[in-house]
C-alpha cells in the first residue's frame, strides 16, 4: 500500500532526478487507461531511462512498487502528483497575445488536464488589449500586478520577445510569481527563490545538430 | 588564436554538456553586439552555470580562451557552431499545421538566424492542405517522404496532436530524417542513430511546481 504521508527531504533530491518525474507521470499518464501494472523495465523503456535508474529515482522519495509485482499504476500517478505538488490547480498568468500565445491558449485544455489554469492573459500592445485570447480577453500590462497579488497567482508563461523578457519578469517576480515559463529566447536574472524553465527550439534543434 | 581544426572525440563528450553548448552559443550571441571579450565567471553567470562548469565544459573541446584574459566572443562563438554543427544551413520539415505549426513557422526568421530553415509544412487535414502557413503552402501527407528524399533532409519539427505523433515519426525515419522535435505530448520510439528532443510545457511546469 501507497502512503499519503510520504516523508522525503525535498530539498536533498537532486534537480536532474525532480526533472524527470514529470516526464514518469506523463508516461503514466498515458498508459492508465490499458495497464493496471507495469515495471520498472517497461516504465523506464517508455520514459527513455533504464529500469535501474527509474528505480533509484523513485527510490529517493520512499518505496514504490513491491519487487517482482511491478508498480501499481494508478497508486504511482497519485504519488507523483504528491511528489510533484500537482494533486492541486495552480492558476497560471500569460505574458503575451501573439501567434505564441493564441497557440499556449489553444493548448488549454491540456494544461487543464494537468492542473494548471491559464487566468489571464496580458499584452503591452494596446492594439491587442480587449480583443480574446481563446477563452481570455487580453488585458493591458499595468492590471498584472493587481490580479497575480489578489489571486495569489504565483505562475506565469512569457510568451515575448527577448528584449522585453528581464523586465516584464522583474515585475512579475516583485509581485509573487515563483515560477516562470520562459519561451523568450533569453537567459532570465532571477532571486535563486524563484524558478525559471527555458523552452527554446532553437537551443533543442542545436543539441541534436552536434549528432548528426 | 583558434583553429579550423579542433579535433575531439565527438562520441566521447556527454549528452549533458552537449545540451549546454546551445546554451552557451545563445548567450554568446546576445552579448556579441556589445562585447569583444568575455571572463568564464560572466560568461557562466549570464548562461546559469559556474565558472568551472563552463571552463571544464570547453575544455572538453580544447584550449579556449587564455587564462586571465577571457573568451573572445565572436571566435567563440564560431568554435561553437562548428562543434555544434551549425556552421551551415539545415533544411527542416514541420508536420502539423495548426495553432502551433503556425506560431512555429512566425518564430522562422529566429529560425534562419540560427541556420534552421524550414522548407516544407505537412498537414493529415485536406481542408488545411494548399492554406498559406507564413512563407509556406500546407503540402498533403503524402508529399512528405518525395521531399525529405529528394532534398536530403535529415530533421522534422513534429507539432500534431500525441496520438498521431509515433507514426509519423516512423515515417520520417523511413524516409531519412535523424533527429525530430517533438511537440507532441508523447515519448517517441526511434532507432538509436535518431535524435529526439522534446518540448512539453506541462512537463516544465510539473518540474517547477515541485518547487513551489
Amino acid at each position: 500500500m501507497m502512503s499519503n504521508s510520504r516523508v522525503f527531504d525535498r530539498d536533498a533530491v537532486p534537480d536532474v532526478v525532480v526533472q524527470r518525474l514529470p516526464i514518469y507521470l506523463r508516461t503514466l499518464a498515458f498508459i492508465a487507461d490499458e495497464r493496471d501494472v507495469i515495471s520498472s523495465r517497461e516504465l523506464g523503456a517508455l520514459a527513455g531511462v533504464s529500469a535501474a535508474q527509474l528505480r533509484k529515482d523513485l527510490s529517493l522519495f520512499g518505496e514504490f512498487g513491491r519487487q517482482g509485482l511491478g508498480y501499481q499504476v494508478k497508486d504511482l500517478i497519485a504519488e507523483l502528483e504528491r511528489i510533484l505538488q500537482v494533486d492541486r490547480v495552480w492558476p497560471v498568468i500569460l505574458v503575451g497575445a501573439g501567434p505564441l500565445g493564441r497557440a499556449i491558449v489553444n493548448y488549454r485544455n491540456s494544461f487543464e488536464t494537468w492542473q494548471f489554469e491559464i487566468v489571464a492573459a496580458f499584452d503591452n500592445d494596446l492594439a491587442k488589449v480587449g480583443q480574446t485570447l481563446g477563452h481570455l480577453s487580453v488585458q493591458p500590462m499595468e492590471d498584472l500586478v493587481s490580479i497575480v497579488q489578489d489571486g495569489g497567482i504565483e505562475m506565469g508563461i512569457l510568451a515575448i520577445p527577448p528584449g522585453a523578457a528581464q523586465p516584464v519578469a522583474d515585475t512579475m517576480v516583485d509581485c509573487g510569481v515563483r515560477a516562470i515559463l520562459n519561451y523568450a529566447s533569453t537567459r532570465l536574472v532571477v532571486p535563486e527563490s524563484v524558478r525559471v524553465a527555458y523552452i527554446d527550439p532553437i537551443v533543442s534543434l542545436n543539441g541534436m545538430t552536434y549528432y548528426l
